[in-house]
């Protein structure tokens, strides 16, 4: 499309600042390519081939993702080599088998031996073979098993008997990075991580398996790692756009958050009980901006998302959204510049989850300063 | 489409009860024409044609909409009288001129004198009237005015001197009924409700203005308020399906929620420090359910939703979803029935709160028992 000043979008809308994006993009590959190890960038923030062609710039060309939804799209937009990163079971082979016979490079993930008999029976019923990760639990405690003990064995033994499944390795996830009160404890984290999955790596070659890929990664154990020693992949994700959940864990600045909601200011209104003080109302409530407010854990005050300016994208004042709505967004701080803001004005709001709130949008307006030089479509759904 | 069992959906999937669905709005239906009041019934849950016609029977036809977007596919789907209910601001006029200079009714909402002045010249510069409603504040504190304030005054008497615009008469939202903790509180805040729009009405008619519409509503004062006398409309919206937010509220019975997500069972987890007992993991996570908690405010374990069996649609113990990441729910209750529940397996989830769950689907799975019976599309976004 032609470009479009900001003015010009109906708001609320989603914003990606694209120098913002190519510089956290470019950061992690960079940093991967410095530390030895494969990049194979998360897409379940971004879920736009657009995106993902920055992310894998550099690097082998392989992704992971979090639906088979995604993984369709990206392979109709040419990615071939994608990890699919939640436990698969047998009723969604055939979906993914879809994608194997025209030629995509698709691995799966396991955390069960008695799973993994029926994904290889199923397998062998669609005729279709099937790369299968063992997933760890390196501390998380959501999917997965202990490095160490008879699970991780018996997986492999289930996958290394199966007509239809190929053992290619193991994978984590520190998910629990997101509960660390300071960088110092993320750095312990991602070392458990990486730990745990090449522990897991040499018990499965000690016992006899091959195990090609140890893949491990969360955005902060990838920003903060002091060693991927032994791992052959990292794959962060919400670090292409970050947001306020990664600036309150020390991940980035404000100045890196490439992801906006673009707002309008529909309603000054006077003080009351519920509110406190003056406040503004905005066209951005819980649909526009998602109902998380996780980033609150560690940056009190983080509401629903910071206000910025739309041209500058610099903070205004201490104005947050304090509280949603379905599409209304009231705006709090300790002074309102009511003024600067009349109802009509436009704003930014900087999410709380970045992944959360791009997920309420088919699509971005990719923007340079103000002016939106594009449009990408998003993978949303199952 | 033809038909099809539940069993063959891919999950995560939105499920729409026909039968509860209709029972629902028959009685909300039942309930205005009982009390001589119209129905105008608020589309910013269900987002859907097919749910507009079962909600309008019987009634006027006229719907409430929270979007541009829903206004503008309601009116491609043959629905001409619609209320778009939140403050308007000059840069949307257009959009609404569009669909007026193609034959909508399209009634629009402003709670500010200065915001009505440039409304008017925007209306008059595109050639178009508008019908305007006065937004009253009763109680909730997010937009509108006091009902016996000057800026009610004022704001009328913008509206009659414009150019472009009509006064059509005033409307609330007693939003704060949600916050009500026992159904007598909320039949109180239905009596200030209807009280502060129809006194605001009466402080209009007596400064000589002409006041037709008289418009008030949530769902939990629609549901238990003790008059509606002096009202021409009520609005409230989530009735139609119903919530563990409403359950909380005691605006409805377990049995009458007729939005469920269905999910299947991706693994079990042995005890761990984060959960502290055996847990079941589904697909269905924060994107699939949303992140909103607010049932639990008024239902202590609502979590993000409890788990009912997929056929019978019966509660399974005290099962819930306690925690979620992306695409992971963290099942958890007193006794976790793993064998009744392995990996694979089906289980429904009853939302927390309907508008934001539906929301992050495009369309619904119409279920007839165990059937599938139809596909009806959403309108999302803005």
């Amino acid at each position: 499309m032609s470009e479009a000043a900001l003015a010009d979008l109906a708001t609320p809308a989603l914003l990606l600042d694209r120098a913002r994006l190519e510089k956290n993009t470019r950061a992690m590959a960079a940093r991967a390519t410095g530390a030895g190890v494969r990049l194979r960038p998360h897409l379940k923030t971004a879920k736009s081939a657009e995106v993902a062609r920055l992310a894998t710039a550099g690097h082998f060309g392989g992704i992971t993702v979090s639906t088979l939804a995604e993984a369709e799209y990206f392979w109709g937009h040419g990615i071939s080599d994608i990890t699919y990163a939640v436990c698969i079971v047998p009723d969604k082979l055939e979906r993914a088998a879809a994608l194997v016979r025209r030629g995509a490079r698709l691995t799966l993930l396991t955390d069960s031996a008695e799973v993994a008999g029926r994904l290889d029976a199923r397998a062998a019923e669609l005729g279709v073979r099937f790369s299968v990760l063992i997933e760890i639990d390196s501390g998380e405690h959501r999917t997965g098993v202990g490095w160490d003990g008879p699970a991780v064995i018996a997986i492999a033994r289930a996958l290394d008997s199966a007509r239809a499944l190929d053992l290619q390795g193991v994978l984590t996830h520190a998910g629990h990075s997101y509960a660390c009160t300071s960088v110092a404890e993320i750095k312990r984290v991602a070392e458990d991580e990486r730990l745990a999955v090449v522990s897991a790596a040499s018990h499965l070659r000690d016992a006899g398996f091959v195990c090609a890929t140890v893949s491990a990664g969360s955005t902060p154990t990838a920003v903060h790692a002091e060693s991927f020693a032994g791992l052959t992949e990292i794959r962060p994700g919400v670090y292409m756009f970050f947001d306020l959940a990664q600036l309150g864990r020390g991940s980035c600045e404000l100045g890196d958050i490439a992801l906006t909601v673009l707002a309008t200011v529909i309603s000054h209104h006077p003080p009351s009980s519920r509110a406190g003080r003056s406040r503004l109302v905005i066209d951005a409530g819980g649909l526009a901006l998602s109902k998380d407010t996780s980033a609150g854990d560690h940056l009190p005050g983080a509401g629903y998302g910071w206000i910025v300016d739309p041209c500058t994208a610099e903070r205004i004042g201490d104005l947050r959204v304090a509280l949603v709505d379905q599409e209304h967004g009231y705006v709090d701080g300790t002074a309102i510049p009511r003024g600067r803001l009349p109802v009509g004005a436009k704003v930014r709001v900087v999410p709380n989850h970045a992944c959360m709130t791009a997920a309420q949008y088919p699509r971005y307006a990719v923007v340079d300063g103000d002016r939106v030089i594009a449009r990408w479509e998003r993978a949303n759904g199952w």
